[in-house]
């Protein structure tokens, strides 16, 4: 048998719904190591998670070992449900919740989410990229956006999310490219620039024309012999554009930050800059793990 | 051998997308019998289209038979592609295109689809219904809509289509409740007919905020326990009211006829009425089989 090589001090876990990534963490923030597996979420059964954390992260495990987890982890379908703080709330919340473990030296304990009331919405896992990003930013104020499969708007002030306001577009991006006849018209891949503003500029000035704009990409394919790249590239302006102005309240004048480094934050980013609304673009997981360490930090002081 | 015990005048097609329907027709308009099949265009290749048409009419045909036909069976993926009108056109375009046939006594004409070129857009088979609907309300001026998978709104003057407007509202009820993350907040049936009004009205006076709102029907039913029944007819009121907010030029002080007898053409009349617009209901195969009948019509005139 070989010797361990490694000793986490701690482990940090950001656990969502398609994925799982660890950390082996010093006491002093260092990183020691990082492993990634499939094993999200929506792969495993209550019983399922131990042993999924303990196959990338078991070696790391030498005596008591605490480890920090955020993301699904902590739903209703996760390894044990971290009941959701409620806006107006700190951005890491208090109350974490202890996960059941089998293993001796494994103590699990799981972020919660952040709900709101009205409109109703949820946050898993956000939550502690948003504390990360201000541990890193003390005293920042604005509105971070969270580009991805649901793009979530935060109005951050004086530490606290005051309000959020999650948008299905990724999701509507994916499922209309792939399940409705567009995808006939709608290439896998490529990019066109003049597209995609064409379509963010029709999204801002008349987002209530979507299910009509949609249609007429199948049309400009069967009679203007539109491009599939160019049909996908104005799908997403046009989604991303209805977004920016149904979520103008949020961002209009305020500082802005957009974490995620995915060519999606960039046309974010892109997007809002069209607007005269520039945004500062920040790095996911490094501010993931900030906020993990925040987290462990506060658990430990 | 039995003996045909029905023998056509003339043969009634209407052939869409998942559906063939045929009707067989003596010269004085009279239906003779009809029949229909899950054979429509999705189902066939080229040479499956006679064959198919056979199966259900071929016992009808006894001595040279006219055949009139519409819908998808003359797109490019069809029987045969039957080129598009352009707008402003008559409601009946002229130029039926005859399909290859191997049977001796078979004489299929195709009715040509409508183009408009901007806003790019197409329709085939709803020419039909529209011109079926004007052969039964001669002199009708305004807007007929066309609720369905692609819904149509279509402007109506001195006998010509002026322009159309399509909308893929019913592809995206269906793949947003199937597809999406709202299937596990979704029910497969069931209607609240509050639900339907609270999501007509926010579509109807926030329209650009559907993506948000979609994403809200998740979090209420994680928090509010909003019921599947409810969260499906809010999503129906959402897109319907998203859709009259961007139609309104269309439909806005004009006669309107909504065509078809769906519980999905009694919401439109219903959600128009709530905005002081009444809408007349006409039934869809009622007026199809007009609008083959004034084609039928107008080639032997």
């Amino acid at each position: 048998m070989t010797q361990n090589t490694i000793t986490a001090d701690w482990i940090a876990v950001d656990w969502g719904t398609s994925n799982l990534r660890v950390w082996a963490m010093a006491s002093s923030g260092t990183v020691l190591a990082e492993a990634t597996s499939d094993q999200g979420m929506s792969q495993l059964s209550r019983d399922g998670f131990e042993p999924a954390l303990l196959a990338l992260a078991g070696d790391w495990i030498d005596g008591p070992t605490t480890v920090i987890a955020c993301g699904m982890v902590g739903s209703r379908q996760g390894w044990v449900e971290a009941p959701y703080a409620t806006v107006p709330c700190a951005t890491l919340p208090a109350g974490l919740v202890q996960a059941p473990t089998h293993h001796p030296d494994l103590r699990v304990h799981v972020i919660p989410g952040i709900k709101q009331t009205n409109p109703a919405d949820v946050m898993r896992g956000e939550e502690t990229q948003i504390s990360g990003f201000l541990a890193r930013n003390p005293g920042w104020d604005g509105v971070i956006c969270l580009p991805g499969t649901h793009t979530k708007w935060v109005h951050i002030s004086a530490d606290e999310v005051i309000s959020f306001q999650t948008f299905m577009t990724g999701e509507l991006f994916d499922t209309i490219s792939k399940q409705t006849v567009l995808r006939h018209s709608i290439a896998a891949d490529g990019w066109d620039e003049a597209a995609f503003a064409e379509g963010l500029d029709m999204g801002l000035s008349r987002p209530e024309r979507l299910a009509a704009r949609l249609f007429s990409l199948r049309a400009q394919g069967l009679l203007n012999n539109l491009s599939g790249a160019a049909a996908r590239a104005q799908l997403s302006g046009l989604l991303i554009g209805t977004e920016l102005a149904a979520s103008k309240p949020y961002w209009l004048g305020q500082h802005i930050a957009v974490i995620g480094d995915s060519s999606l934050a960039k046309r974010y980013v892109d997007a809002l800059a069209t607007q005269a609304a520039p945004a500062t673009q920040v790095n996911a997981s490094v501010i993931t793990l900030a906020g993990l360490t925040a987290a462990y930090k506060r658990l430990k002081g």
